[in-house]
């Protein structure tokens, strides 16, 4: 067998926007749509690899500057590729995580383009599967029943419903496992004052004994409240996910909860590990292979985890079909990620990019696509239409807390609140 | 393109023996024969992956062992490949250190057959090269002229003649560099006392100006001799290595070491990262595929040494042309392995079992070859030969000590020496 020519022709930066609940959190609340931009890598054969990643106009544009970057360079130099982006935001993106969002998208799509190119699929390229189903945590939110009337346009409801206290939480709780059989069950929290959200957690630990529960309230409490809460959910959590701000105050916490503290939020470069592994700041990570360099910086990650006894789990945003697919290949691949991972997809699949039935929720898991690459294919005719609901909605960037305050102008952005 | 059958149909583990010079050390003296084992790890369609590991009979059965248990699995499953060799040594292997001997090898093999089956380099499945030449060192090492008569075999000097001296060793060095253009240099100290090897260390430093030098006496010093040498070498050493044995031995010495530490002793196994780190016991890491796990793994410490701000360097072992394609493959892939490289290739190419051709070390580089999978190519010839020396040697593992015995029978193996 010969190598075919791999070098990379174009990266073409498509930015869409999706349909999205009013999801509430500790900055305010979803809008009714979420920004993403998908990337197709055009390799000179022609073979496409795709990728997905947060959107919003500065980040759209710094893809637009890394796809000027990549032309020319041969899609197998992925760790070459990394590097050159880096080095061409490096002047005006000084935070190592922010470059990280675009080396990364663009790591992912050069791995399902090598996939394709090989008859391989991407978990094949990261040392293969060591489980053939990904389990995923049921994400449940604080809701409002729907988006209310704005601008001129009309209220929309979903069919989640309202979820306002215990009763509403775990209401949708069930119906996240009659939809799709989750067997964990995560809370986003930060939204209601810490009893209420304790009381929460009570309500789900009684109506699931035994399933796996955990709490991330996005840094809304002091070390003071974290400490309270975390005494109060002794024996009723998995892990207690971000509830104060920073390593050091984390650390603060870890010092006397009962149970492991987790981050995406203080922990989200390579130069944090150091110093939360001095402070024994966390005890689980909560990785995302959409900022941590990719789908191979996740396994070298998870390496990281593994030497100092961090447990390993995975972060979500509003996503997907490609993302959802790349998390189920890296998840599939790592030994040590052994928990269930996060997904928002229930919250945004009915408006997907990818052609359906490579990929399905059932039983709280989804079975590691077979097919090259990530295994999904583009639906160019949802996308355009995704991409056309962007450019029609005017929107530049996430505002979750602007957003909360057009319905309620009295909210105040405020972390820690409590 | 769609996937051909590959999974592993065989594991063929080959023994071999090569002539070796009587390099000194801490332990005694290189025997004349080195043993080794080659892999020819062979697909269901027949593609063959090559693997080299160090020899004796010990890690030749528990190859033989792995070999059982790699037959029918996936060759891409390279994670579950070593997960299973790792459980079936398990209960007869305690050390985790000693297990990844075995994987490793058979990792190696895995990656050559994927290479080979898709028509690519190890490197591009390692993320790509980030340089297309890994430097190496000189490795020099005290001697003498040749092995004496012994067993009714007849003495055999060699090309390199004898070093007992720093003046020995300075024109071991400018053939080392006349030879193969070696711009850095590595003794193996630990022969003689310290003040000999610190005044054989100064007489490179006088002969090769602003060239890189290292020391690795090979824990042949207690903690009070380790901190003397270094304050003899300071300005002198880019960095020791392994003075003295145990983290807590180099932590001791690291604290008042002008010149960093580097351990390819004290830090071989998964387990031993964080006490090292914890203990700031090392500044440098010298990795060796050849037990860390394989290449996949290799990169994964790499980012570990990364985010913990450990140098990182590689060590060598008596090697032929199978291990130094899979060093230049995984140095060239990782961009924080940037200083040259330990080999003992210049004292064993004679004997290779690959075509030549492939490996050049020139200018103190060899260049990454860019054939599929090592880009090596087994010489049948020469591996029937090597077999066949190891048979009829009766050497069943190495014994620098005895050998050294037999030739002064009043030498003790003591470590530390001095």
């Amino acid at each position: 067998m010969t190598a075919t020519d791999s070098r990379i022709r174009e990266l073409i930066v498509t930015p869409i926007a999706f349909r999205d609940p009013p999801l509430l959190n500790s900055s305010g609340v979803h809008e009714h749509l979420a920004l993403r931009v998908i990337l197709q890598l055009v390799l000179a054969d022609g073979t496409v690899g795709l990728g997905e990643s947060t959107g919003g106009d500065v980040r759209v544009e710094r893809l637009r500057a890394a796809a000027q970057t990549v032309v020319g360079m041969d899609v197998f130099d992925t760790t070459a590729v990394s590097a050159a982006i880096d080095a061409a935001l490096q002047p005006t993106v000084p935070s190592s995580h922010e470059r990280g969002w675009t080396t990364s998208a663009v790591e992912v799509a050069c791995l399902d383009a090598q996939g394709k190119l090989l008859g391989r699929s991407v978990s094949d390229l990261l040392g293969g599967t060591v489980r053939d189903r990904v389990p995923f945590a049921a994400y449940l939110f604080y809701k409002w029943a729907g988006h209310p009337a704005l601008d001129g346009n009309p209220a929309v409801g979903d069919d989640w419903g309202e979820a306002l206290d215990p009763a509403g939480i775990v209401e949708q709780a069930r119906l996240m496992q009659q939809r799709y059989g989750f067997r964990s069950f995560k809370l986003k929290g930060g939204v209601f004052p810490p009893d209420e959200e304790i009381a929460a957690m009570r309500a789900l630990a009684e109506a699931f004994p035994g399933r796996p529960l955990r709490l991330d309230p996005n840094t809304a409490w002091t070390v003071k409240t974290s400490r309270y809460v975390a005494r109060e959910l002794d024996g009723v959590l998995e892990y207690l996910e971000d509830p104060t701000p920073t390593i050091a105050g984390m650390a603060e916490v870890a010092k006397t909860s009962p149970m492991p503290l987790a981050t995406n939020m203080c922990v989200i470069a390579w130069e944090h590990l150091r110093p939360a592994v001095e402070q024994n700041a966390i005890q689980v990570l909560l990785t995302d292979h959409h900022y941590w360099g990719g789908l191979r910086r996740t396994r070298e990650l998870a390496a990281v985890c593994e030497a100092f006894g961090i447990g390993l789990s995975m972060h979500s945003n509003s996503h997907l079909g490609i993302s959802l697919a790349a998390m189920t290949h890296v998840a599939a691949a790592i030994p040590n990620l052994d928990t269930s991972c996060d997904t928002h997809y229930p919250w945004n699949s009915a408006d997907d990019v990818v052609v359906p039935g490579a990929l399905e929720l059932r039983d709280g898991a989804v079975r590691v696509p077979t097919g090259p690459g990530l295994g999904v294919e583009l639906d160019h005719d949802a996308l355009e239409r995704l991409h056309r609901l962007y450019l029609d909605s005017g929107m530049k960037a996430r505002d979750d807390t602007g957003y909360m305050r057009r319905v309620h102008p009295e909210y105040e952005g405020k972390l820690p609140r409590w």
